[in-house]
């Protein structure tokens, strides 16, 4: 299934068929076995739901979900070029290295909760030093400015979803029970909003945030240029992968192919802020069974990612105003699936404990 | 300082007067370590706030949050023989059992979190066999109904303060640098209620919840015995020490102490749920500046615990609709704890980077 040609319309389809739905045998047992278990029935609320989902998707009632693997995807924008952003294009590559060096917010993260980060290299507009936990799979340097055209044509967001797709089943492949979603790329909440507000039909000023950390000018200069771009080639209910290729970014496509890769596995995708959201919303729609194997870390401060998560109706676990990105949101919620899982795997029964159960 | 005679109203005043402010240089040093880091200032939201928080606790502006012990205080009350809970009373020493035994969710997730668990009986009705995490301290077998008369004397009451004071020192004086609270006892939701309702001046139906899982009716008994309780022995504004002896539970009024011992120590105490909300209430009541030194877990699904927190403008770091105690939703926010800390402790400054800073 696996090979290193650029994907065609046609592989893609290839991999929507595989994804089967999640196992729902092994759900009712693991919500058998929480009943059964030392607490009263449904007392440890969403933490008892979200073991029960991993459960349907490992097809285990007691779930595993170590060894796992961030999976950071790196790209440069154009559109940085427009004044969209706080920081300069270059701090991609700059924090790139910091990534390879371990000293970012998401290697940190990621040593706390047991995660291997491989940082995926799919459009960094500068040179790239190899290191090892670097995969190197160039498509383009950057993506056009989508305020000037489209950001990339439809054959290359397609070689960059196979990259991802390709990563994430290598680390399958390699053992990876559960991957992390996780972007780098100056300009992308531009690329995302333009993205969310094409494929929801919504105007840009809903879809469009500070980023890391826009002034009011700033903001509006954004919305004027996502408003512009939607306009361009933006054409609401098109083609995924033609929206994506208009307006998006090879970050954004490579997470399309983690989590349509990891969803083909049976393994959980658990989701970042606003760009691995827009990847979830354009792998929705490629193939919507792939939503049942994703696990939404937290809400991002960006309003896009809200109105993203609504139309997936998916509920975060975490909701402290966070907006780094780099996978940071969805590494600080992995402890809380450890929990669910935990919980699952190691209380007592009531029979094993002699405790009584309920009363009536 | 310490001592094993039964408190009086004045050592507690000696204990009061030993809480000092938290450390706003070290807050200081804190918030220019994280304008140093390698991201956008404040884009790890209220991550980096609790990381403010603990360096001022802590009076360092790496703080450290390890080891770290859960006391989980066990009591019987009287009143689960009014048919307030889903429970018949001996679960309470049953669980016991099964927290020595490694069984329980507070085992589980304790275990997962690296948390010390110190099992402080003060007042569980049966006999309870020993075990090497268990303090014996029994003040009382369980108290009496607060349906009938007040729960226990005022020098219980102060006595299991003095337990719960002791037994945060001893974990402290053994190397903890951080405490969790955590709690087991049958019916004591309904005394947690009661005492709410009496510090807060609200009627018994805005603080009483299904606790373990009342159907309507028992809930309905149940707002009836707190609004009785209340009446009979729950002066508003009363002193806080006796509106715990009249309505409260012993392992409530040993968690007061383990949060005046931690503050007084200046470490930080991580809140689990409504009872220990009622314990900090009330710790709150007799010191102040205690509260500088909380840190609450989670909201649970218990209406009362809201009330709690909002007048304490204490703002949970997690709500997963849970409703276990024993310090679980507590345990499940310490992960947030140490990712918080990592970032202070661990990330790459931009001049170590080599990252560029902002272009404004």
């Amino acid at each position: 299934m696996i090979r290193s040609q650029p994907l065609t319309a046609h592989d893609l389809e290839s991999v929507v068929r595989e994804i089967a739905p999640t196992d729902n045998d092994a759900a009712a047992r693991a919500e058998a076995r929480h009943a059964s278990l030392t607490k009263p029935p449904g007392s440890l609320g969403r933490l008892e739901d979200l073991g029960v989902r991993l459960a349907s998707i490992s097809g285990r009632e007691r779930p595993v979900i170590r060894p796992r693997s961030l999976i950071l995807a790196a790209a440069d924008h154009g559109v940085a070029a427009e004044g969209v952003s706080a920081y300069p294009s270059e701090v991609t590559a700059q924090m790139v290295a910091n990534f390879a060096a371990g000293g970012a917010a998401a290697n940190v993260l990621s040593r706390l909760a047991d995660v291997r980060v491989v940082v995926l290299d799919v459009g960094v507009a500068a040179d790239v030093d190899p290191a090892p936990n670097l995969v190197e799979r160039k498509i383009r340097r950057g993506t056009a400015s989508i305020a000037e055209g489209p950001a990339m044509t439809d054959s290359e967001a397609l070689a960059a979803i196979w990259a991802g797709l390709e990563t994430a089943e290598s680390e399958v492949n390699a053992g990876a029970r559960l991957l992390v979603t996780g972007d780098m790329g100056i300009g992308n909440s531009t690329s995302a909003a333009a993205v969310t507000a094409a494929l929801l039909g919504l105007p840009a000023k809903d879809v469009t945030g500070r980023g890391t950390g826009l002034d009011d000018q700033g903001l509006a200069r954004k919305v004027a240029v996502v408003e512009r771009a939607v306009r361009r080639h933006g054409q609401v209910n098109a083609d995924p992968v033609q929206v994506l290729a208009g307006l998006g970014g090879l970050e954004m496509a490579a997470l399309v192919g983690v989590i349509l890769g990891g969803a083909r596995r049976k393994v959980p995708a658990v989701l970042d802020g606003f760009v691995s959201g827009v990847a979830a919303l354009v792998a929705a729609r490629i193939a919507p069974l792939a939503m049942e194997y994703v696990v939404a870390g937290h809400y991002s401060v960006e309003p896009g990612h809200r109105k993203i998560l609504e139309v997936l109706e998916l509920r975060p676990l975490l909701d402290l105003e966070m907006r780094l990105g780099e996978g940071s949101g969805a590494l600080v919620a992995l402890p809380l699936l450890d929990a669910a899982v935990a919980v699952l795997n190691e209380m007592a029964t009531f029979s094993q404990a002699g405790v009584s159960e309920r009363v009536d």
